[in-house]
C-alpha cells in the first residue's frame, strides 16, 4: 500500500502513518522525494487491510493499493488452473463445457423437450430456473419445489448433471439436494448471506458476475466462497452495465483474458443474458471461446414464442444445433473441444 | 407498448400480434404507415407485461415500453405526496429528516456518543449498522445481535428513533424488534426473497438504490415492497457506479426532480457512501436539500481515525456541526426547516 | 415517432400535436386507449426529427422514436453489404483484413522494420499516427509532415497501403496526398467540421467510434460522411468506456452483430486500444474474427520498450506473428481467411 | 510513480528499471518486502510520464500513479483560487454569474428577446450557439456568421458580454472578434488542436467537460490552454455518460468538492444539457448553487416551442425568471450573491 503525504506534511504526521503500520503488523518503507513523502506499507497481507486505514490520518493525501484485495482466487496464491469436477465432466480443461437449457422450468413437457434437445445437440450440463429474480413483482416467479423437482427428474432420465439458481441463503441445502451446481445470479453476487452458505455446502457453484461488480469485486466476492472451504468455484461473466442500449448487457471479452491472467478459476460465459436477444448470442458465444472461456451457459426453449420468461433471449432447438456446430468448428481452431 | 413490424412484414405476422395482444386482454390499434407497420398496444395493465411478449413473435423489429414498468410506487397511480411518519417525525413533509450515525456499532461507548453528538446537532433519527455486507470476508462484519441491543438502548437512552440495516430475509422478524426503519441496502434492492419479507413487515422502510439501478428499476422495486401492503417505503439515492473515479460513487442529483416527478414517495439522500471521502459530504448534502431531497442520512463517527468500517467517509462531530447550520440556511432558502 | 400525452390531456392539446405533425408533412394515426391517449407520427422521414419537435408541447407525457435517427447508414437503406476497396484488398468481403503498424511513426528505421514485420506476418495494410492526439500537452506529439512522408515513402517501398489519422479539418487534403486510408480519430467521432471535410474528399476513411458513444450516434456520424457522397467508410469499434479499470476500455464485442444487423457498412476492430496491454490483445483479437469482424487494426512495434507512445499496447514482431497464427485458424473455422 | 514488480522477478529486471528512472532524471527508492519488490520512482515531474514508460519493461506488475498527470490546472502548482474577469464581472469570486440565452442564435428577434429577458432577470452574461455540433447532418447547424453579428449587435445594444462556441482551430480568431468568451464544447474537450488555438488566443474560454471524461482528463485538458498562456479558463460540468435513461446526462455534483480541491480554476455548471428537460433545470442548477459552482450556463428561448434546437431544454422567460430568485435566496444561504 502507498501512502502519499501532502507537499506541507509535518514529521508528526508521517510519524503517526509508520506506527500505525507498525501496530497493524506491516513494515515501512520511507521515500523522501524533492517534492513530498511517500510511505510504503509493506506485509504479506496488505491486501485485507483497508486503505482507509491510512487515509483517514491527517497529512495523506492519497492511499493507493497495489496488492489486490483478492487472496484466494488469485494465481499468486495459486498458480495452476484450478478444474471443477462434476460427475465425470471437467470444467476448466480442454473441453469446452456447454451448460444449455430453458430460463425457467415450466413444465414436465417443456423441460424433458428442452433437455433431449440440447443433449442431442452437444450440451452436457442442463440448466433451468426454478426460483426467478423478477425485476417486477407481478411476474411470473418459477415453480419453486416443482422446479427442483423437475430438474431431478430431467436428470434421472437423461444422466446430465443439471444447474439452477439459488436466492435465499436458506434454501441452500433443499436446492443442493436436487441439483448438482449452484448458480449464484448476478443480482446476489454480494449477497454475503448467500455467498457463506453456498461456500459452507462446498458443491460445485457458478458465481455470475455482478452487472456493475469490477472483475476485482467479482474475485474478492469468489474468497468469500473459498474461506469457507468450497474450492469448487465457477466464475461466469454475463455482461455488465454500460450506456450502450442496443442490448441488455455489454459483455466484457476483456474480463475474459483478465481473468485468466489474475485468478486460476475456470471462467464460463452467458451470452444469453448479455445480448438479451437470440440474434445477437451466436456471435458472442463464439467469441466468447475464441477468447478462451472455459465454457458456455445458453437458454435454449424448444418453442421461445410460449416462452414464461426472458423468450427473446432464448435459442430455438435448430439455431441451438447449428450454433454448436459453428462452436465446435471454433473450439478446435484454438486448440480445444467441445 | 408500441411493436414496430418489419418493413417487409406480412398480414399474417401482423394478424398474430394482434391476436397474442387480444389473447392478453389489450386492445390494439394499427398504424399503417408508408414505410411500414406499427401496432399500438392499449389498456390498463401494459405496464406488467414483459416486451418479450410480442418480440420474439416473426416479423417484430422492436417493442418499445410507453406504460413504466412500475405501479404502486408511480405517481399515476397515487397524485398525493407520500408522507412515513416514525414516532412524530414525518418523513417526505415540509421538514428535512437528518438521520445520522456512524456506519457500523462498534461498542456501547462509541454508539452512546455517536447519538449524543447527532443529536444534539439536530439529527432526529440515529444510524447505525448491525450486519455490514462487506466486499472482502476477511473484514469486519458488523456486531449483529450484539449491535441491535446497543440500538434499542440508544433509543431507549435517548429517545430517537434508530435506523439499521437488514440482509438476510429471514431476519427481518427479529431486527424489527429492535429497531424503528430496516434499511435495504444498495446491494440488496433486487434481493427480492429480502423485498418480499420487510413488505409483509409493514414497518417503516429504507430503499437504497442499487448502485447500477435505473431509476425505472428502482421504483420497480419499490412496488415488491408496497405489493405486500407496506406503504412506509422511504427511497434513498446513494451514489451510482460511473467511470468517475474521484469519488466511490457519483450521486445522481437529477434522480431527485426525477423521482419526484414520476412517484410518490418520499426520498432521502446518502452523500457520505457516495462520496467516500469526508472532504466532499457537505457539498453533496447541501446539494440535496437544494434540489429537494426529503432528508438526509449521514455517517457522523466520534473518531474517524479509529472506525472499524469506512471511517474515511464519516464526518466528526464538529464538521456535523457545522454542517448541520449550513443545512439550516439552506433549507430555509427553499422553504422547508430541519 | 410515438408521441405518449399525459393522462389529464385535453383535446385542444392532442389538436396542436397532430397539427404541428401534419404541418411537418407527417401523417398521425391516434390511438385512445382507456387510459391515456397515444399519437403515432408516421412518415418516410420521422428518423430525422427531433423528439423535441413534439416533447415541448403542453399535455405531452414523453416521445419515443421508432425510426433510427441515421438513414444512409441503416441497412433498410441499403440491404447489401458494402465492400470499400483499397487497391486490390476488399474491406468488407471473405477476406479479413489486418491493418498492422506502430502507433506513432517515430523514424524511418522504426517504420520500415515495423512495415517489413507487418507485411511478412501478413497484414496487408500498414497503420501509422503522424499526428497524435495525446492527453496532456506535454507528451510527443507524432512527427506530422515527416510522419506523412515516412508512411509514402513506406507505401513506395513495401507496396502496402497506408492508414493514418488526421485530426485537422484543414488538414485532410494534404493527409489524403500521403495515404490511402484516412483515419478519424474516437475523440473526433462527433467533430463534424473534420467529417464534412472527409466526407468531401471521397476517400476511404476508418470511422472510429466514440469511447462513450452509442452504436446509433457511430452509425448517425457516419451519415456525415455518406451524405457528403463518401461511400467508402469502414467502420471501427475500438472499446467503450465503462466502470472496469483492469484495461484502458472495454470493448464491445456485441457491436459487431448488432452493426452488422442495422448498417451495410463493413466493420473493423482494434483491440490493442482497448486492452491498452499488450498481453490481453491477442484473446480480443480472435474474439472479434470469431464474431464477424471485417478486420483488425493492430499496434506492432519493432521494440515497443523503447516505443514512445503507448507501448505497452503494441505486440512485438514474435507475438504478432503467434497470433496471426492464431488468427488464420479461427478466420477459417469462421468460413473466412486472412 | 510506483512499480510493483511481479514475485518472481530478477535482480536484471530490478535494475533495469532503475536504470530508466535515473536516465529520465527521476530518483528512485527501493522496497523490499517479503513478498514483492516495490520501486517508487520519485522527481518533480513524474506526472509528465506515461506509466508505460516502465510497464513496458520486463518483470513489472503494474505501475500506479500517484502525482496528477496535470500541473497548471492543480492547486499544489497554484493554491490561490483564479478569477477571470470579463468586462467588470468576475468569475470565481463571491459573486455567482448567471450565463443565459438561447441554444442557438435564431434570428436577431429572438435573440434581442432573450438577451432583454435574461438581463431583467438578473443574468450578466448571454449565451447562444452560432455553429452547433449536431448529432446528425440533416438537422440545423447554426447561422454560423450571421449568428456572430447578432450576438456583437446583442452585446452592443445591451452592453451585457456573450459567449458563445467555437468548433474548428481555423475559426478562433474571427469568432473572438465578434464576442467575450470562448466555450469549447464537451465534445471537443480533447480536440487538441482546437484547444491549442484557444489557448494562444488568451481570451476567456469556457472548457465544458467532455460526456465521458474524468476529472483528471478534464484538468489535463485544461493544462493545453494553460500551456500556451491563456490563464483565463472557466471549467464547465454539464453532466457525463450513465447507464441512466431518464435525463440525457447525469450531472457530476460531486465534481464541485472534487474540483475545488485539486484545481484552482473557477468552475460553472450547465444544469440544460445535462436534465434534457426544462423541468429538471430548476432542482440542478439550485444544486449547483449549493454545492460552490460559480456560475451557471443556463438555457432560456423565448418561445421554447418554436425552437430550432433543444427547445426542450430550453427554459421560458418566466421559469427562468421564477429560478433566478430562487437561486438568489440559495446564493445567500452558503454566504454568496447573484
Amino acid at each position: 500500500m502507498i501512502v502519499e503525504m501532502r507537499k506541507d506534511t509535518t514529521q508528526d504526521e508521517i510519524d503517526d502513518v509508520i506506527y500505525r503500520a507498525r501496530s497493524l503488523g506491516m513494515d515501512v518503507q520511507l521515500n523522501s522525494g524533492t517534492d513530498k513523502t511517500v510511505v510504503a506499507i509493506l506485509g504479506k497481507d496488505t491486501g485485507k487491510l483497508s486503505t482507509d486505514v491510512f487515509a483517514v490520518l491527517p497529512g495523506v493525501e492519497s492511499v493507493s493499493r497495489i496488492m489486490k484485495p483478492y487472496k484466494l482466487a488469485s494465481r499468486e496464491f495459486k498458480m495452476a488452473d484450478s478444474i471443477v469436477s462434476v460427475d465425470d465432466i471437467e470444467i476448466g480443461g480442454r473441453r469446452i463445457v456447454v451448460m444449455a437449457g430453458p430460463c425457467a422450468v415450466e413444465s414436465e413437457e417443456q423441460l424433458m423437450e428442452a433437455t433431449m434437445v440440447v443433449k442431442s445437440a452437444g450440451a452436457c450440463i442442463v440448466r433451468g430456473g426454478a426460483f426467478k429474480p423478477r425485476t417486477s413483482p407481478f411476474s411470473f416467479q418459477g415453480l419453486e419445489k416443482k422446479g427442483l423437482e423437475l430438474l431431478a427428474e430431467s436428470r434421472k432420465r437423461f444422466g446430465a448433471p443439471v444447474i439452477t439458481e439459488v436466492v435465499d441463503p436458506h434454501d441452500v441445502d433443499r436446492v443442493a439436494e436436487y441439483v448438482d451446481i449452484l448458480q449464484i445470479g448476478a443480482r446476489n453476487m454480494q449477497n454475503f448471506s448467500l455467498l457463506t452458505q453456498v461456500g459452507k455446502k462446498k458443491c460445485p457453484a457458478v458465481l455470475k458476475r455482478g452487472l456493475s461488480a469490477t472483475i476485482t469485486e467479482w474475485l474478492t466476492a469468489a474468497d468469500y466462497l473459498l474461506a469457507e472451504g468450497n474450492d469448487k468455484v465457477i466464475l461466469c461473466e454475463r455482461g455488465i452495465r454500460t450506456f450502450e442500449n442496443s442490448v441488455r448487457f455489454s459483455l466484457d471479452i476483456s474480463s475474459i483474458p483478465v481473468v485468466k491472467r489474475f485468478s486460476h478459476l475456470p471462467l464460463i460465459v452467458d451470452p444469453s443474458h448479455a445480448a438479451g436477444h437470440y440474434s445477437f448470442v451466436p456471435a458472442i458465444a463464439k467469441a466468447a471461446v475464441a477468447a478462451g472461456a472455459d465454457g458456455l451457459l445458453i437458454e435454449v426453449h424448444p418453442n421461445p414464442k410460449e416462452a414464461l420468461v426472458d423468450g427473446l433471449q432464448a435459442l430455438t432447438p435448430s439455431d441451438f444445433s447449428r450454433l454448436m456446430k459453428e462452436l465446435r468448428a471454433i473450439a478446435i481452431s484454438v486448440g480445444r473441444y467441445i
